[in-house]
C-alpha cells in the first residue's frame, strides 16, 4: 500500500550537514538517549533537508535486537489494566524501548496475535489479560522470546509471572469483616476462568471457614461494571440478605453500590458493608469512598519488567514466579456490626 | 542487551518441513491473513522445530512498509481516548496493521516520541492528544509520513484531522437548556489550551448571546475527573448558584453530580441540571445517569483510519478536515424549569 522511496542517504551524510558527529545523530534516532535541544534541532532540520529515514531496520540487522517490546491486553474498559498499559509504556520508553499493542478484545485471540509479535521480532511479550488458557500459555513458552505474565498466574509455571497474592489478599479481606462483627458474609466473584478470581474466592472462603462461617451467598460476574449490576440484583432480591458483600473487583463493588442505593433503597455502610478490589481511581471518589484492597500497580509493573529484563539477558534464567502484597483501605462502605 | 542468534532458515525451509506451499507460511505470519487451523499449527510447529523467526525486516526492506501505524496518546485516564485506542487497535489489527504506542503522558513529549516512531518506519502516524502545540504540529507534518490528529484540529491546517463538531454541538447544548426554561446558565470549561475546549465552549456561549443571555459563572478544569471537584466546589460555593452547568467532559460533570450531593446537599436534577460532553460508559451507570452529548467515537475512528488510509495511498492529497455531528442524549441530570 504505502511504497516510500529508497532511502539511500545515512547517518554519516546527515552528521556532515548538521555539523554534529555521526554518533549525534545516531543518538536522536535512539529511544531514551538524551540530546541538547540545539543538536537535536539540527540533525531534525538536516534530516528534514536530506530526507533522511533513519532505520531501525538497517541497526536491528547488526544488533539482533529491536528493541520492542509487544504487550497483550485485552480489558480496555478496566482502567485497572489502562494504567498499568501506561506505566509499561512509559517505563518502557524511559529505557529505550517502544511498545508494540496487541489487541485481544473482541474477536482477536492469543493464538493469532504472537505470530504477529514474532514476526516484528520483538525481544519480549508482556501478556496481560485473564482469560488465557493453559495450553495457550505453552504455546507461548515454546518461542524463544521471553514472555512474562501480568497480574496472573498459569497453573503449569512454565512462563515467568508477577501477580499479587490473591488468595493472601482474600484471607485479609475475610478477617477484616469477621473482626467488623459481620457473619452474613457475601462474595460476587470475577471470571470464574482467571487465576485472580480463583485464588481470591478460596483465600476468602477458606478464612471464613477457618473462623466457622461458609460464604452466605455467592454471585458471579466478569469483574466489569455492568456484570456487577446483574449479580448485585441477583443478590439483593433474595428474602435475606447478607450483612457484607466482598467483590472480586472496584467495578463490581460499585455497581453493587449503585444498585443497592438506587434499586433497593439500602444505605451503605448502614444497611450494607461493600469491600472492592484493585484500589482504582474512582473508588476514591466522593460518591463510592470505597473500602477496597490495593493492588500496587506500579510495583507490579516495575518487576513484570525486571523480570523480562533479566529474561532477555539471561534465556536460560529458571521461571520467575512473583506474588507481591497489597494492603487493604480502609475508606467509608464497611460497618462495624455490635 | 538482547542478542538472538542468527536467523538462516528460510521460509522455505518451514514449509518443507511442514509440508505446506511457501506461500502458506507467509500468511500464517503475515498479521490480518486467513489460514485454517490445522495448516496454521503444522507451520508453528515446523517453525519452532527449526527455530525460524520470520522476520518483516526482511520483506519491509523488499516491500518498503512495514505495515506499522503509530498511534500517540497522552490521555490514559480517559476512557473515551481508551475507547478509541482500542478500536484503532482492533481495526488496524483486522486491516493487517500492527500498532505501536507512543506514550506522551508523564513527561514523554511529542518532540521526542515522534522521531523513534519515524525510526521504526511506521506507516502513518495516528495522534490523539489534547495538548499539541501548533507549532510541533507543523514539524510533524514536515515529515513525509503521513499523519492525522484524532478528535482535534490544528490552527494552521497544515494536517489531516478528524473531530467532532464541537462548535455546533455547544451550540445545541445551549439551546436544549434555554428550551428548558434555564436563564442562569454555567460552563466548566476543559484544558483552555484545546481546541475541543474552545470550540465548545464557542458555540456554546455565541448561542446563549444570541438568546440574549450571557455565561452566568464560569469554571475551569483540565476535562479530568479531580479537576471537575475543584471546579465545581468553587462555583457552588457562591451565594447565587447557576440552573444549569454544561461541562465540557463527562468526568468533569459527574465531579460537579458528586460535589453537589455530597457536599452541597442539592438534588439533580431538582436543584441543578447538568449536562456532560462524551457519553462514556460510566456517564449511563444508574448512580450518574447523566445527560450527555454523544461523541460517536466508532465513526471518529473509522473516519481517521480511512482519511491515514487514503494518505498512504496518495502522499499528495489535500488536507482532510473532517467534523462530525453528534448527538444529545437526555438521561436524568436535567429538569425544565417553568
Amino acid at each position: 500500500m504505502a511504497h516510500k522511496p529508497n532511502n539511500r542517504v545515512s547517518s554519516r551524510d546527515v552528521a556532515r550537514v548538521a555539523g554534529v558527529s555521526q554518533a549525534t545523530v545516531s543518538r536522536v534516532f535512539t529511544p531514551g538517549k538524551q540530546v541538547s535541544e540545539d543538536k537535536r534541532k539540527r540533525v531534525l532540520d538536516a534530516a528534514q533537508e536530506l530526507n533522511y529515514k533513519p532505520s531501525v531496520i538497517a541497526r536491528s540487522l547488526i544488533q539482533n535486537s529491536t528493541k520492542i517490546i509487544g504487550i497483550v491486553l485485552q480489558k480496555f474498559e478496566n482502567l485497572f489494566y489502562i494504567r498499568a498499559l501506561d506505566l509499561f509504556s512509559q517505563k518502557l520508553q524511559s529505557l529505550g524501548y517502544s511498545v508494540m499493542l496487541f489487541d485481544i478484545n473482541g474477536s482477536h485471540a492469543v493464538e493469532d496475535t504472537l505470530p504477529i509479535a514474532l514476526q516484528y521480532q520483538v525481544d519480549g511479550v508482556i501478556i496481560t489479560s485473564a482469560t488465557l488458557s493453559s495450553p495457550l500459555v505453552e504455546e507461548c513458552s515454546r518461542f524463544e522470546t521471553p514472555v512474562v505474565l501480568f497480574n496472573r498466574v498459569n497453573e503449569s509455571g512454565s512462563v515467568h509471572s508477577v501477580c499479587t497474592d490473591n488468595r493472601n489478599a482474600g484471607r485479609e479481606i475475610a478477617d477484616y469483616l469477621i473482626k467488623k462483627g459481620h457473619k452474613k458474609i457475601a462474595y460476587i466473584a470475577g471470571e470464574s476462568g482467571s487465576s485472580t478470581n480463583r485464588y481470591r474466592e478460596e483465600g476468602f472462603v477458606s478464612a471464613l471457614e477457618e473462623k466457622g462461617l461458609s460464604l452466605f451467598s455467592r454471585g458471579e460476574g466478569d469483574f466489569e461494571y455492568p456484570s456487577g449490576l446483574e449479580a448485585a440484583r441477583a443478590m439483593l432480591s433474595t428474602p435475606e440478605k447478607p450483612t457484607a458483600v466482598f467483590c472480586s473487583s472496584d467495578y463490581m463493588a460499585m455497581a453493587l453500590l449503585d444498585v443497592a442505593r438506587t434499586e433497593f433503597a439500602l444505605r451503605v455502610p448502614e444497611d450494607l458493608s461493600v469491600v472492592g478490589f484493585d484500589n482504582i481511581p474512582m473508588a476514591g471518589w466522593p460518591n463510592y469512598n470505597l473500602t477496597t484492597y490495593i493492588q500496587y500497580t506500579e510495583k507490579l509493573v516495575d518487576n513484570t519488567i525486571n523480570v523480562l529484563l533479566e529474561a532477555l539477558e539471561d534465556p536460560g534464567m529458571p521461571i520467575a514466579h512473583q506474588f507481591l502484597q497489597g494492603r487493604l483501605l480502609e475508606r467509608g462502605t464497611v460497618k462495624e456490626i455490635t
